[in-house]
């Protein structure tokens, strides 16, 4: 079967989140207050995301997602209509015999490259698309997507990958190397993570809107769950920050990991300056210091927008942990150049998830880079946030505090429908609902 | 008066340039054998603006626009259309009195940064709308763009600016030091600009997909018409490259400038490789050689998405020529920040321009660069490209290869109502007639 494609839908899906300040940030928490000040509101994010489905002409359906905080998900829509016409009447099989060929045409079309290129609003909606075109091939083979990295060999895998640009720091020809050199063990990894599953961290419990009563609930909750490990957003007061990292440390006590988060808040001066009044309660990790685009500010931890700003980072040692992510990167193809990055530089893996679906999608990433790239644990995590799991067909699954492998086949991220219309942007229920109150 | 701004239009305007390869270079010339290959058509550049007129209850206008190159220029609309909620029912004066704020409440939006941040299709849409208010800025006040610039006090100019993830390498202080210092001889270089204009250089004569015959002819031309200076479009093809700058140094003689573009077609290794290929013609510079975000890469003049990463090209010493776009960067708020920091770095500023009215907005900029920052022309000089000005109300005006500043009060990018409408995307008649054939 060739699984022709015969059409490509997206559509605008929000969750009014904003309404219990679950994900504020510091980043947000000012411009709350900046707009406050200038009479505009809803500005909390709302996590949404611009939901594609693939159709074939088997009738087997491939579904994909980017993840966005509200406002502009229409504008990450138009782009997804943009590319449409280069994907709709090819074949599952022409794409993956040629991965990495169309995986230039979607980045490198001779006009649209402009608005990009490989970055922002044209480089998410590429990452939707192609995260339908994986999960369509997952569910082509009957495996979770992670299954289906897994048994490629080498040079397929290889196949997938871009390597414009990055040449300099990793050639085709080591990337197969480090591969090749991973097939040991392989079995067993994949077996204990079987059985074990892959270690995760919440960032549930501390976000900056919530109240030290309720953080100290969650806590309390988490540690009886198993979590060990816990993030903290700050930046918007450092006294206020002082205050909740104190609590959170003396809930988790000193032998549990606590990582701290201020969403590109500082200049590079304010983030050393305000790390050091956090250093006491031994952060593993500051996480987005200052600009995302800011190499040589030597941000400890960073999301990058694409491979090339990822090799960067690793050159220059200016990032100790690399958050990949699912939807940020070039889906699965942009994140396997980079995982074999981190691996060549020696730097662990701790993907970004949370929002709507990215820890469905990047838990298949952290499994194979596991598998068959790092083939270590040794100070990596996933990040978890307990949030809209339930408007999955396939929800991720934790049990004490580890990712248990997918068992359905795809990339986790196929949406219930009655979700995706109740929550369709502006015209579903939930949000008449709430503009006519 | 207060120019409350009462409604903001946006149009999709697009020049059908492809029909004659102008604009043509390597990256496009890759996209369209990849796609000649897939059997996708219309790939080459077809110049395009998203167009904003801001209405004001006095009656005044602001025009404002960003250039794209044809495919995805709705993207941009759509995300022009997403910001103006934060644009309509304010006053030119509110914006003004604090630009610095309103420029961060465009960019810094707690929803749409997510889609960025400051990059991309969100950034070029924050580039249009902001081009329209310093546009209806400097019409309020009867001066040309320029103008408005170099009589504003120092503390005026650097209250305009974001000063966000830039202190590291430039202070609010060190910027009014900067312009206090300029004052200096500010009355004479105006004169001279006045009388004499600021020096410019051509690419119109070696478009990739030109002739040989066409490229001598308008070499020939061009040097009659005064020009000195002369810029090469090359990386699609090694011999191609050397003959066609083999054949232009000889046209142009050896005392004259010859600079290449390779339009981010190489990696790393092969731009060192190919470059030195091209030696022997003394290029003046190599424009773009690998990735726009590879500032490890060592591009020796680049085109960059925002202050943040220019200020690292800067910091990194990566770049020995800075080349400021009207349109990519948020307006004229973030080029007065690119401008201050290269004058810190000693690194001279020579503007892109082409495309449809980038001549026309930067002429300003750069004209602001030399009466107040640089003061300064050794090894500088302003792009040019001979299209399309015919559809503007106030086109560049070339003197013996030189800008002659602008007269006419606001920012030169109102385009005559007849071509927009007739360009308009896909509805002008332009394009009916082309889709017709």
């Amino acid at each position: 079967m060739l699984h022709k494609i015969t059409s490509l839908t997206v559509r605008d899906v929000r969750f009014p989140t904003s309404l219990e300040q679950h994900g504020s940030d510091a980043m947000v928490r000012t411009c709350v207050q900046l707009q406050q000040c200038l009479h505009v509101s809803h500005t909390d994010p709302d996590y949404s995301v611009a939901y594609v489905v693939l159709d074939t002409d088997c009738g087997l359906k491939g579904f994909g997602l980017t993840f966005t905080v509200g406002k502009g998900t229409e504008i990450v829509v138009c782009a997804v209509e943009a590319v449409a016409g280069l994907v709709v009447g090819k074949s599952l099989q022409e794409i993956v015999s040629d991965f990495r060929g169309f995986y230039r045409l979607l980045t490198s079309d001779g006009q649209m490259r402009w608005l990009g290129p490989e970055k922002g609003v044209i480089h998410l909606a590429i990452a939707a698309v192609l995260n339908a075109v994986w999960d369509l091939w997952a569910r082509a083979e009957g495996k979770p997507l992670w299954k289906l990295l897994v048994d490629m060999d080498p040079k397929q895998i290889v196949s997938c990958i871009d390597f414009r640009y990055i040449t300099d720091a990793l050639t085709e020809e080591e990337a197969v190397e480090i591969l090749v050199k991973a097939q040991e063990g392989k079995q067993r990894r994949e077996e204990h993570m079987l059985k074990e599953g892959y270690p995760a961290y919440t960032t549930s419990c501390a976000w900056l809107g919530y109240s030290d009563q309720l953080l100290k609930q969650l806590c309390t909750d988490a540690l009886k769950s198993g979590w060990t490990k816990f993030k903290v957003k700050v930046g918007a007061d450092l006294e206020d920050d002082k205050r909740r990292c104190r609590l959170m440390r003396q809930m988790i006590g000193p032998d549990n990991t606590l990582m701290i988060d201020a969403n590109q808040r500082w200049d590079v001066a304010e983030a050393i300056s305000w790390v050091s009044s956090l250093a006491e309660f031994k952060p593993l990790w500051v996480e987005e210091p200052t600009s995302p685009d800011d190499i040589l500010g030597h941000a400890a931890i960073s999301k990058c927008h694409n491979r090339v700003m990822f090799k960067q980072f690793l050159q220059a040692s200016a990032l100790q942990f690399v958050q990949i992510d699912s939807c940020r990167l070039g889906s699965v193809n942009e994140n396997l150049a980079v995982l074999l990055m981190a691996h060549k530089f020696q730097v662990p893996v701790c993907p970004h998830a949370g929002g709507v679906g990215l820890c469905e999608l990047v838990q298949h990433l952290i499994l194979f880079d596991y598998i068959c790239v790092s083939g270590s644990l040794g100070n990596r995590m996933c990040e978890y946030v307990d949030h809209l799991h339930e408007h999955f067909t396939s929800p991720v699954v934790i049990h004490d505090a580890h990712y248990m492998p997918p068992k359905d086949p795809g990339y986790s991220c196929e949406m219930l429908e009655s979700s995706v219309q109740s929550h369709q942007y502006p015209e579903g229920d939930v949000w008449t609902l709430i503009m006519n109150k």
